[in-house]
């Protein structure tokens, strides 16, 4: 197959990650005989910096153009200051409401090699094989009015029925290719649209009955999170609590730099990123973990292009390599070989 | 002195709990020759079985006519499918509303002989010593318009400068009493309300210069919260963040049993509760912790009646008792000693 895809690297450690997931592709293409095109487009700070805007037409433009996007991260405190509309991450926001990118995937799994480096008590955190499932493009993030002024301040958490459907489905769906368990969060014993998110929530898992599923206040997930994280199979939640649960979700296995994540429009079309930052402090160090990317476009492989032994063999790969004991440098004294970022693509590729 | 006190036993291990915490006060009374006087109020769900309300008129007049409010905790099985104006919960809504409890009040400190029970490693729960200082009257929880239909749903997020104010002042406030650092902790690259916080957190902190400050991100903060929780002093935040992050925050000691919490009105007037919930499993066995409910009437001697060195005292006492190896039931297996409730009761009485 001959696939087209926009490459934003972005800010900071962005562009070292995105440089090192395409070095691994090329492999993945050079072994299952696909061809891959890269259009590189701008996006975030050097998007403001060069053009004046987080995400300049042009860009659109490429992405429109391309089978997929895989981003690496973007911002930094050069733009910290600016004004709303001239920050890194409005770029983000842009890109997510153009494309309709309203289902957000950010699995989190345990490497079992790696449980000294977790804040959770090793038994905790062992096992922890979750999906979380974000609702990307509604609720308190892109609901009208939206204002504030001197005295006053106005967000407003809209969603629609067809909003909240689309992500539930997939969630239920996905649920379907793991161990078919479904956790729905939200804060219904408050707000009116988790009464009827919980209510949708209902209907749709009428349509699957071999899925087991539950509700869980937002609360509460918080702390289970932490207590019993390996309970969870698939969460399925709105925008904002989204954003707080998979966050505290990617640090309970100690390895937020190996975490991937999608963020897909319902025609499989997709964004893929890993879920950490730009890292400014150590930027163009050679030293940042490329896997959380190398790992996202695995997500690409499968979820866009259909690709799935191809996903599966780069996956593999990845845990090779973890098992054979290398790791990069934010693993500094557990005993393990660290390895600079260009060496650890080159090991992955190696197991290709 | 001479104080009177509405007392809210709720449901489940409320009225146990609450039962405790009434014993050690009358020993300070004792021992510090003041005189409570309690007068009983139904709420939740035995107040709904029984006046067919959640909080009823005689339980907010009771509560008018004391001092201060202590509470067990509400809620249970038998209510869950009620209609939502008739849910335990919604009486503990309205009593914060009808009281105007902005404020409330969640610290989070480690028990060092109780750190093998964190989920989170001993050196990273160790040291934790945190106040969450959440505004409790604002925000989605009460903002209109808020309803929803059958395809669509809105809530809102609606803050004045004066609630946010009043909020932000009490937090430096106690950091000045503690170890004068405060976090506040918003989303305001995403949302109006949480420019508008931040600019008035700016303005406030320009009053105490003495007090350091930081600006965190909610998702950012609730990653903190497991890697490093004990780098926090005061957090705080908006009514729905705050719920979020003081729950995930109340399980990285593992002694959620052991958690009080405040909320407090502008004049000092407050309701005081332990955070845990009603847990019908365990209701009328006498096994449940009270050491949640005592250390809240701790905040209440402290808070609403000024009474310091009372306070001091109560929490003196609570901590002898568990560094003399004494627990309760949730803590088997740790090699200590399980007392019963009304045992834990006694034994710190006997430290009084
Ligand atoms: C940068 C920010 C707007 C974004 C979000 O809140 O969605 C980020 O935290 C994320 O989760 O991708
Ligand atoms: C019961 C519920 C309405 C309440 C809240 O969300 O405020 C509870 O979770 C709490 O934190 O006291």
């Amino acid at each position: 197959m001959k696939k087209r895809v926009a490459v934003l690297r972005g800010d900071g450690i962005g562009k070292e990650v995105t440089d090192a997931a395409i070095s691994v592709l090329e492999a993945i293409g050079r072994r299952f005989h696909h061809e891959f095109e890269w259009v590189y487009g701008l996006l975030g700070g050097e998007a403001i910096d060069t053009v004046g805007q987080p995400l300049p037409d042009e860009t659109i433009r490429i992405c429109e153009e391309s089978d997929a996007i895989i981003l690496g991260a973007v911002g930094g405190p050069k733009w910290d200051n600016h004004p709303s509309h001239l920050r890194p991450e409005k770029g983000l926001l842009q890109i997510r409401k153009h494309f309709e990118l309203s289902v957000n995937l950010r699995p989190v799994q345990a490497f079992k090699s790696l449980l000294s480096v977790s804040p959770l008590k090793e038994e905790v955190a062992e096992g922890v094989d979750m999906m979380i499932v974000r609702e990307l493009t509604g609720g308190l993030y892109f609901g009208e009015p939206s204002f504030h002024d001197n005295d006053k301040a106005v967000d407003t958490l809209v969603y629609g029925r067809d909003e909240i459907e689309r992500v539930v489905v997939h969630a239920f769906e996905l649920a379907k290719q793991r161990r078919n368990k479904v956790t729905s969060v939200d804060k219904a014993n408050v707000l009116e649209s988790s009464k009827l998110w919980r209510k949708i929530v209902e209907e749709v898992a009428a349509r699957y009955p071999e899925v087991e599923y539950d509700h869980m206040l937002v609360d509460a997930a918080a702390m289970k999170l932490i207590t019993y994280p390996s309970a969870f199979d698939v969460i399925v939640t709105e925008n904002m609590f989204g954003d707080i649960l998979s966050d505290e979700a990617s640090v309970i296995t100690g390895s937020l730099g190996m975490l991937p994540s999608a963020s897909l429009r319902v025609d499989g079309f997709g964004l893929y990123e890993p879920i950490h930052g730009s890292a400014p402090d150590i930027a163009g160090k050679n030293i940042a973990n490329p896997i959380g990317a190398i790992l996202s476009t695995a997500m690409m492989l499968r979820s866009s292009f259909g690709m799935l032994e191809e996903a599966n063999a780069l996956e593999a790969a990845v845990k090779n390599v973890l098992e054979s004991g290398f790791c990069t440098s934010e693993f500094k004294n557990i005993g393990r070989q660290i390895l600079s970022t260009t060496e650890m693509t080159e090991k992955i590729i190696s197991e290709i």
